[in-house]
C-alpha cells in the first residue's frame, strides 16, 4: 500500500498581485515560504517517508518540494524536475493582471478562460518574446511539445504519460512519492486519479502548500485521501 | 568543450565546532549558506549554463547546490543525488572532536588518519548506533556496498565509477556540468582529472563554497582551471 503526497506550491508573488502565471518562472512569497515548511512539519509529523520526489521545472514548485523535503529530514530523496507538471500555460495572458484582462477582454471571457475544461486561452507563438520556445530549459523538447496556450484537457494529456511511466509503476511497487506542482498540472492527476467529471474538475480547489495525501489499494484504488492544512 | 565546476559544501555547523563529520548530515552554518549563494553569483557572473547537477546525499551538499543554482537562475538544472559523493566516511572518529580524538589517540595518530592516503580511521560495524546500515537513504545499497569508515584512497575508489558512467560521457558530449559535494570526496575527483600523486593529493585544500572551474578538450584534458573567491 503506498502513499502519493500533492503539493500545490505555496503563494507565489504573482498569486499575491493577481498577475496570470502558467509558465513565468516567478518565486514564492514570504507567506508562500512558510507553507512550504508548514507542509514539511505536517509530513513530519504525520511520518511520511517517500522514496522519490517529482516536480515541475519552475521554482516555486521546486523551491516548495525542498522546504517540505527540508523540514521533514529527507532532502536526500532523488528528485526528478519535468515540464510534464508545469502548470497549465495560459498563453498571451502570462505576465497579464488578471482585472487588466476581464477589462480588455470582457469579464465573461475571462471567465470562460479561466473554468472551462477546454477552451484555450489567447495563444503565443514561438516567435513571441514570452515563448517557452525561447528559454534554454525546453531545449531538449521537440518544438511542436512546447505550447503556445493551453486548457486544463491539454494539461492533463501532457500530465498523465509521467503518471503513466513514472508515478503509477513506482507507486504499485509499494513505493511513496510525493509531487510538488501547481493548480492545475495537480488538478489534471486529481481528476485522473479520481475519476472525476470534465465539468466537476473546475470546481477543485487545491490550497496553496497543503498536502493531499492519498493512500491506495495494489490496483490503484483510492482508499483514502487527507488534507493537512497549512495556514 | 564542456566546463565542469566542483563547489565544496559551504561551512558546515560541525566545520565550526571542530568535530569530525564523514556521512553524518550536519546542516550548513550561516556562513555556509552566504558562501553557497555567493558561489552562484559568481557562477552567474561568469555566464555559466549547466546541463547536469551532482549532488551527495547529504543535506550541506544538497543546500549548497540548491543555492547555487537559485542564484544563478537555474533551479531547473536537472540534479542526481548519490551516495558516491558522500564526504569520505570517517568511522567511530564521526561526532567526536578534533581535539578530543588527539588527546585519546595522540596527536600523531589522529594526523595520520587526517592526512595518509590510505590508513583507514577506527570502523564502525553495522550495529554500531551511528552506522550508515541503519539509515534509510542507503536501504537500497549492498551492506558490504557500506563503509565502516574510509581512508582517501577508498573514497577515490567509489568516487571515480561516477566519473566514468555519468560525468565523463556527458563533458565528452559538451554538457557543463556542476558538482556540489565535501572536501574529499571532491579532493578524490581532482586527484583523477589532474592525475595528482597520492603523496601530493593531501596537500590539496579546497575552501569552502568556493566553485573551482575546469575546462577540458575532447579527450578530457584540462585546459584550465579556475576558482572563484567567495569570502
Amino acid at each position: 500500500m503506498a502513499k502519493l503526497v500533492l503539493i500545490r506550491h505555496g503563494q507565489s508573488e504573482w498569486n499575491l498581485a493577481n498577475l496570470f502565471t502558467g509558465w513565468e518562472d516567478v518565486d514564492l512569497s514570504e507567506k508562500g515560504v512558510a507553507q512550504a515548511k508548514a507542509a514539511g512539519e505536517a509530513i513530519k509529523e504525520h511520518g511520511i517517508e517517500f522514496d522519490y520526489a517529482y516536480t515541475s521545472v519552475l521554482k516555486r514548485a521546486i523551491k516548495t518540494l525542498h522546504y517540505a523535503l527540508e523540514e521533514s529530514d529527507q532532502m536526500w530523496v532523488p528528485e526528478f524536475k519535468t515540464w510534464r507538471l508545469n502548470e497549465r500555460h495560459y498563453g498571451a495572458l502570462q505576465g497579464k493582471n488578471k482585472a487588466d484582462a476581464a477589462e480588455k477582454y470582457g469579464e465573461e471571457q475571462v471567465h470562460i478562460w479561466r473554468r472551462s475544461y477546454d477552451v484555450l486561452p489567447p495563444l503565443l507563438s514561438a516567435d513571441d518574446e514570452g515563448s517557452a520556445a525561447n528559454d534554454r530549459r525546453y531545449a531538449n523538447l521537440d518544438p511542436r511539445t512546447i505550447p503556445g496556450g493551453e486548457n486544463l484537457k491539454v494539461t492533463l494529456e501532457r500530465v498523465i504519460p509521467l503518471w503513466e511511466d513514472e508515478i503509477a509503476p513506482k507507486l504499485l511497487d509499494g513505493k511513496n512519492i510525493i509531487i510538488a506542482a501547481h493548480g492545475n498540472s495537480l488538478r489534471a492527476l486529481s481528476k485522473y486519479i479520481e475519476n472525476i467529471s470534465d465539468e466537476d474538475i473546475m470546481g477543485l480547489e487545491m490550497s496553496t502548500g497543503e498536502p493531499v495525501v492519498y493512500d491506495f489499494d495494489d490496483k490503484l484504488n483510492v482508499l483514502s485521501k487527507d488534507k493537512y492544512p497549512v495556514d
